[in-house]
């Protein structure tokens, strides 16, 4: 007998049919004698109903306010699926973020969990109740209603598991759990049955859109083990755990992309201390959120070229802001491009593997696919590409890094001994050093 | 500079435009230099579409889960209420019953107030913010979430300009005020300036729907005055507050009716102690509340007729469960008729004149109209009838005491002179003894 933690997302208590099956569910795993604490976010569509309420009335609504406005769409959720497990003969228990306290900072429609009160929770658990928690919302000090953000119900679930030293937080939701790459753009995309905490913030963040950045950092913070699986099937998805020795004989874990951004590139900038500093302080006033940002060496000694890349639908408005400090920071030009797109390999293996890096320029360069920018961290490389190329590119390093291939995690440590194609198993080709962009910021 | 509540209904807050009506409704008085707490229904619909959700799920919901889903509604609207009042310029400030801690018994349903902690309302009027609270919901000690019934909004405002202090509690609704009889049926019906709460329970509870009856009562008891209007006009509307001299000579202050009844005789029951107590003791076990009930004297010395009027949703129910007990308790038949109305005039005047009840008796003979039952009480005289006459005796009652012209309260006091005709100024006819159905419980 266990104690699991689950969450439903919006899609998964979407409908009363769904709801009923999502009680089925929990009603399931009470019988196989756990005690369950259940995260539901709010229906499908109810979030938006919402927002389009108070951006009916207000082009910039009040934060605090909102988050009033927000907070009642899982209020309903709980609600109906806690009548669905007692409709099976099962007692359940709904709690709002006040309820339970999971205490927050101030910061509408962001905040950050601060600590969770686990009382009541435990003795619903006590009294044989399913406890159903709202997700997505919590509660300040002083009595206000705050929201988490976007995906905020995947940070309440792996919260509130760790709050209550849970075995598993299962996250529950459309897909079958974590993949090699985008199935819709790979048919042979295969399901991963483990992956790091570091791998799974490298693709989250990436725009693999399957669990919430915040909630993997939580998750790694306090080591709770995280299920990533479908409500609609019964089979087992993705764990996301922290690193072993097995997952670092694989190089490449996943190849995530990203065709929702624009690239701005300042040429030709004075070379000269504090100008990046007053580049992206005019871009981070207007809160746009910066994703890479690539400088290189200064080509005559005096000046250089710096681009970088935000959310497309931030796009005109920094073009604007830059163009505006362009002269400030002596610019001699401002250039950007809209239609591109990030592809991206992932895999704690590259820190101990060389070559992989250049194993991907490559792959993108047999398919004629030119390089725009380059960014690295320790697990993943990045390229910016032309946005029309990014369904060739996907496949290509699928393909170059073997992925439609379980990994072998029987087989002997990789070899330098050179495989004969990219189709091999993953990590056994021979590297060159790894490019690296020189960054800074 | 006055300290004002002010309630509107979900018809009130229906639409997006209708909360900017609102929004500048309120500012209105905030110009004119009033502080403003403002408590606010769910939109039109909101509660039926929780509530379709909640029985697509369960049948009979759990009450306490029924509260935590239909306290959603008023949250969306303090929070659309707050935003429209800002976009006008003005801080506003919105309030869950759980944030201001209208404490409630654990009542899930009908949850009754037990107290209001008044604190975090006064720190932001003291701010210069309108505060926005959430009509219909309460909170227990346990931090459980309660609602106070149908038309709850109404109680909350008036009870929290009770315990406010407020000068004046305004109920916006969708209609001008209480009038002297559905205008949709009676088009002379005239808009009463002033009524006692007496009258106004009366008629809230004969089926007047403006006011919710246990805010009228909770208004007399902390005597805050009321006042009903439109929310769709600037004009006055009718003021609820404790009884005066000029009340007193008026008559009959207005007429009711309710045609959503039906009524059961229990004929030739056995005359003899425990017999009403047994036949209304099995109808209240099955929740249905009785309104009239009607025993008259032994004709025989040994059986009784027994009649009483129930919710025709009930009627059915009720039929059933007489029958089961009919021969338990001697009763030779029972008679069902779900097509019947009760038509009633309320004025606090009767207290002091006689023969109003015979005047209405003979308005209903003149118009053919049969009196199937007849009860009163200090301020009112009911009768049953046939729910095909109801347009018919409205409209004779109506004009029979007057209703159409303003009372003269600069007048002499009522004279015994006979008047020519009914349609003279109220209470100068002389008086036959007022008829009184013997009625025992």
């Amino acid at each position: 007998m266990a104690l699991i933690v689950q969450k439903y997302g919006g899609t998964s208590v979407g409908d009363i049919e769904r709801i009923h099956n999502v009680a089925r569910r929990v009603v399931g795993t009470r019988q196989a004698g756990h005690d369950v604490v259940v995260v539901v976010s709010a229906m499908a569509g109810e979030t938006d109903r919402l927002l389009e309420l108070a951006h009916g009335i207000a082009e910039r609504p009040n934060e605090r306010e909102l988050d009033v406005i927000l907070a009642t769409g899982e209020q309903v959720s709980i609600g109906l699926l806690s009548l669905a497990i007692q409709e099976l003969g099962w007692k359940a228990r709904s709690f709002t973020g006040t309820q339970v306290r999971i205490l927050t900072d101030e910061a509408h429609s962001q905040a950050r969990i601060l600590s969770i009160d686990t009382r009541r929770v435990l003795e619903a658990l006590e009294a044989g109740e399913v406890a159903i928690v709202a997700g997505f919302q919590g509660v300040t000090a002083e009595d206000e209603v705050t929201t988490l953000g976007r995906g905020g119900s995947d940070l309440t679930a792996v919260a509130m598991a760790a709050a209550l030293g849970a075995e598993v937080c299962e996250i529950y939701t459309d897909v079958e759990g974590v993949h090699t790459a985008d199935p819709n753009l790979v048919p042979g995309a295969r399901k991963l049955a483990r992956i790091s905490y570091e791998e799974m913030l490298e693709l989250a963040s990436l725009g693999a859109k399957v669990l919430q950045t915040r909630s993997v950092e939580y998750g790694k913070n306090y080591q709770v083990p995280i299920h990533v699986r479908s409500s609609f099937s019964a089979s087992a998805g993705t764990l996301v755990v922290a690193e072993d020795a097995a997952m670092e004989k694989v190089v490449v874990s996943g190849i995530a992309y990203n065709a929702n951004e624009g690239k701005i590139t300042v040429a030709r900038v004075a070379d000269r201390p504090g100008v990046a500093a007053k580049l992206f302080g005019a871009v981070a006033e207007a809160n746009v959120v910066v994703d890479m940002i690539v400088q290189n060496i200064s080509q005559d000694g005096s000046t250089t070229d710096i681009s970088f890349t935000v959310p497309r639908p931030d796009y005109h408005k920094t073009l604007e802001i830059v163009r505006g400090v362009a002269a400030e920071i002596g610019a001699a030009e401002v250039l950007g491009n809209d239609q591109i797109a990030k592809v991206s390999i992932v895999g704690v293996g590259m820190r101990t593997h060389s070559g992989v890096a250049s194993r991907m320029f490559e792959a993108l360069a047999r398919e004629k696919i030119n390089i725009l920018m380059i960014s690295t961290s320790e697990i993943k490389v990045s390229c910016v590409i032309e946005a029309q190329c990014v369904k060739r590119a996907v496949r290509a390093l699928h393909d170059t890094f073997g992925l439609e291939r379980p990994p072998q995690e029987e087989s002997p440590l990789p070899t330098q001994t050179p495989a004969p194609t990219g189709r091999t198993a993953r990590g056994r080709r021979p590297g060159t050093a790894r490019a690296r962009a020189a960054r800074r910021r």
